[in-house]
């Protein structure tokens, strides 16, 4: 075995301190609840670690309430600010497609989050989640758990293709388990048309064993609904997020809520670390980065639990 | 716009410094020169630049000449070193899968790069180049570059899904561009086959007006049969994966050689720089990053080329 242990140095920061200064401009939309709630969240505080460790850089962070605002924003991190490096959550993908491909043919570092943009390759970083890991981890995880014959009921999101991905990623994990899908519909990622839906199948099913609700959203309006009926011990829910309440929940051991999948809010802190590296670092960082969906579970729930993320 | 900059702090390296120190390990093929030779030269400089930046952190490099001396060297690690994290681009997929298998079983960050293991799903982080844009690329450049009815001759790898992926995205993008190719033939990724190859055409046609080489080896070789035949004026070759050689004939304008595309052994810089990010951030780093091929130029080229690098 030919191998060396570089000596740890002293010398903290210095290969940091001496790299050139640039300024990244960060771009999401504004929300202080929910998952944009804790994008927001996430790219503060990756922000804050990246002035700690590379203090050359410079950061601009815009929150922004609609489509025409963020063009505005980005117009202005260019003319004002000068910036180097660009992480962008559009709002919607067709308004922001133009602009953001002006600042990429100007030789300006863009890096898209999770909503792609209506022309293919345009940005020179693409992080975004893995829907059909989101429905085969939860699947998997149904598999396992549940005795052949086990009755579940499914709630899917509003008809898309990231709902199309994530409900051919849980069926596909189930198929061969022996475990009856009772009933699967849309609850369109929605707390109130979740909560109707629970209620209608639990009045028409006499034994379910577990709920897959396609969004934590919709698991909340589900077990609402089965506290309400006085069923809750009888079956589990899986949603999926990584919702700071599911999470709570599953550390503290809660059977109604065993596991949850996710969909990392915190892909901004990906999104804006790797853009950092690619403008600090000879390392190529430019491609596409799928982020696995993960199982939270008892055991690893804590690292999964941000205490002052509004989500 | 609602935005605010976040002050720089002079608190260097507080973040880095109180971070849990984690050992991590690197297990990557011994070479002093070609593509793997450059792999050592990044490992070794990205290690430098992390043991500055994260000063808690300690690095572990094993380079190996087998497979079976592979299998020890990480086993030496776990027992030995008690790494908390392992960056592994596998000498070979089979006698590999099993060992790295384990490991991740135990609990231990598995990166994997380039070369997937014969089972899915075993990594934590997968780290690798993308064929099928490395291919893109080229073309892309000949039907932009090339007048209809140019006549091209391609030269493609070892028969193998790499070189499926490279030779299709390659003739997608020459498509409709009205350019001709003369014949197309396996080069095997090597010098000499490529050398006498290029003969074989030369003798074959008289009209050449580019060349393209999946591969910078076979590069060299149509380079120098193209010499000797006294053409060199007729024709440009275009080869892959950013030998320092091609990119310093770019550099200093030389037309024989305008452009190269990259499939970068400074891809391992990418996977141990994620890995660290993935034990020392609270961003999510699992999951699959595929790193584009970018095309180099004479206005970019100083950005590829690495002066100490064997390669």
């Amino acid at each position: 075995m030919t191998k060396f242990l570089i000596a740890t140095t002293a010398l903290v920061g210095a290969l940091a301190g001496t790299a050139q200064a640039e300024t990244i401009g960060v771009s999401i939309p504004a929300a202080t609840h929910g998952w944009a709630g804790a994008l927001n969240y996430h790219a503060e505080r990756t922000i804050e670690r990246l002035e700690e460790v590379y203090p050359n850089h410079d950061f601009v962070l815009a929150t922004t309430p609609d489509s025409a605002t963020q063009v505005s924003d980005l117009e202005d991190m260019v003319a004002t600010r000068g910036i180097d490096a660009l992480v962008v959550l559009p709002f919607e993908s067709e308004p922001l497609t133009g602009p953001i491909q002006r600042i990429a043919q100007s030789g300006t570092w863009v890096t898209v989050v999770d909503r792609g943009l209506a022309v293919e390759g345009i940005e020179t970083l693409y992080v975004a989640g893995d829907n059909a890991s989101f429905g085969r981890t939860a699947g998997e995880y149904f598999a396992e758990t549940l005795d052949e014959g086990a009755k579940v009921v499914a709630m899917r999101g509003i008809p898309s293709t990231v709902d199309n991905e994530r409900v051919a990623g849980f069926e596909a994990a189930i198929e061969g388990s022996g475990i009856e899908m009772l009933a699967m519909d849309h609850g369109n990622w929605n707390r109130d048309t979740a909560f109707t839906l629970m209620q209608d199948w639990l009045s028409r099913f006499p034994e379910i064993d577990a709920v897959w609700a396609a969004d934590d959203d919709m698991a909340v309006g589900a077990l609402a609904a089965i506290e309400q009926a006085g069923r809750s011990g009888e079956m589990f829910v899986v949603g999926g997020a990584g919702m700071k309440e599911m999470v709570d929940r599953i550390r503290n051991g809660d059977e109604a809520v065993p596991v949850n999948v996710t969909y990392p809010p915190a892909m901004i802190s990906t999104a804006i670390e790797m853009t950092v590296l690619g403008v600090t670092s000879a390392a190529p960082m430019s491609g596409e980065f799928i982020i696995t969906s993960e199982l939270i579970t008892p055991e690893n729930a804590e690292s999964f639990y941000f205490e002052d993320s509004p989500y």
